[in-house]
């Protein structure tokens, strides 16, 4: 018998333990031309959280009663199939099952003498080309300019804020507690930090951490934070809408102040980004991540959590801030 | 004596006459290496609402008690200047005076053999050139897309969508009247129209003129249009921010649904464009506009308001809904 976690209700606001559902089922046989894959890490994310609304977006929602699925890092536990061997990792989009079967389509090879497995969930992983190719794409970052990067202690941001001091920018991070700004800048080498949560005046702040203005701003949170860069974004400003996990768990319509007269006054752009528009960017990206970790010039944060029965919490805590760096479950 | 119209008071919400002062003043002199200019066509723009506001932008604010400034048609009617001949039209940013002094910098002759002189300070001047420098450098259209444009009978937004049909894509105006609605369909050529005065749901009406979705949003408006378009937007749309007139008289940060979350969703962009930046462009854009305008592919409307003197009910007659295509005044 192994372990599955079904979707049972779509969460209204911050999603809790009940929303999930975990069940017992026989174990999975490969058919021909199959492989059978244990789960080793299993990636929680907060863009999940959209996946959990009925409505169309840019994959289709879970269903309910059936298994969520997320990134996972696998071993090859019996083979039907000449293109995987017996004990080899693969990663890819998979369901929360302990066991499952697979025609190997759509997985990757990990290899664990780059880096540890996990890692093909974070760095070397989406999170690690979101970063990368998020900048490259919409940030278009120069030298000598100003990046300012929110949610700068997870995983997507602290890669980001890496890539940007390695590009010769002033960096500056926001984050949600003392202990991630002091991280940010003594692991990460962010020139500043601003902790959101102590801080009365975001405008002020960020206009002080960033004397000469903000030229590309990328944002993992949007709300009140992505407002009070705006009010600070130089001509030209180039702002990457990555995510808004600030505003996943809201049941209203968010509001805020209008951004058209300042984008119209600085000729600032706002673009939004999804990686898996971006698969034939990955070989080149992934090359020169891989480089900058074999380097040094980069390093990450994880947060393990232990236990396969403790994904559904490890993915609300990502709501909580209780991850720095990149959640990952062991099984 | 000739006239000159001063900036008397920084309005509150929309402007009023008092707002305005017509002094009489001694006829200037021409200098050594100076014209002397005779105002014969006179722009009134919304973007000169933001330079009465006391506030840093792309161009300085008005200073009270000095005269205002727009895009001016003149004559030149002495010359201390080897460049310019008596009897010769220019066009230039130039002071709401009927007679005025330059050294010539700055100013564009007019050729009267191409179209009529006020023509230069509309389709072949800042509005044509914003037009077809918007689309280009951010709509990128593509033919067989849906473009929509707000703002569709004014003087721009006439243009832009005349330059949708040019490329052969689906075109939509929104506009203020009934009249508005059927003249952009029947002079200009646009496929569909909508006034959002009299509809209710506009996300609803937008969706019904746009069944493949809006690509391309040129913006004039801003404010709940803009929203009501972001919710049809297509994967990859492209929105230029040219323009926010409902926001220009608002006197306290206007709110709005907060956009990051359908600009993620959509990959869309957003991004504010302003025609001073692309000088360099202007002799490109203007041979293409002048040779559509002889084909007769490009047609446009004026609203003419004789005399100097109604210089500020012209222009507070564009917050009004006053004008068809480009307005003008004739001194």
């Amino acid at each position: 018998m192994s372990k599955t976690i079904l979707f049972k209700n779509r969460p209204k606001g911050k999603p809790a333990t009940s929303d999930f559902e975990i069940i017992s089922e026989e174990d999975p046989k490969p058919a021909e031309g199959e492989i059978l894959l244990e789960a080793k890490y299993i990636s929680v994310d907060p863009y999940l959280r959209g996946r959990m609304r009925d409505e169309k977006s840019y994959i289709p929602p879970f269903e309910l009663g059936k298994p969520l699925e997320s990134m996972v890092v696998a071993e090859v536990v019996e083979s039907n199939n000449s293109n995987f061997e017996k004990g080899e990792y693969v990663s890819g989009m998979l369901q929360w099952k302990q066991l499952q079967t697979s025609n190997g389509q759509g997985l990757n090879k990990v290899h664990k003498e780059l880096a540890p497995p996990s890692a093909f969930l974070g760095v070397l992983g989406l999170t690690g080309l979101t970063a990368y190719l998020g900048l490259d794409k919409i940030g278009k970052l120069k030298e000598g300019e100003t990046l300012v990067v929110s949610g700068a202690a997870g995983a997507v941001g602290s890669i980001v804020g890496q890539i940007g001091k390695i590009k010769g920018c002033r960096v500056v991070g926001i984050a949600g507690s003392d202990e991630k700004v002091d991280h940010i800048k003594e692991k990460f080498g962010f020139d500043e930090g601003i902790n959101y949560n102590t801080t009365k005046s975001m405008k002020k702040a960020i206009s002080e951490a960033c004397p000469d203005g903000v030229d590309v701003y990328f944002d993992n949170v949007g709300g009140e934070i992505l407002d009070a860069v705006l009010q600070n974004v130089n001509k030209d400003a180039r702002i990457i809408n990555c995510g808004a996990i600030s505003l996943y768990n809201e049941t209203e319509v968010p509001t805020g102040p209008r951004p058209e007269g300042i984008l119209i006054k600085k000729t600032a752009l706002m673009q939004g980004f999804l990686i898996r528009d971006h698969a034939k960017d990955f070989g080149t990206a992934l090359k020169q991540l891989g480089a900058w970790l074999q380097e040094g010039k980069l390093k990450y944060d994880e947060t393990v959590v232990e236990g396969f029965e403790k994904l559904p919490e490890a993915f609300i805590g990502l709501f909580e801030g209780k991850n720095t760096g990149k959640m990952v479950v062991k099984v």
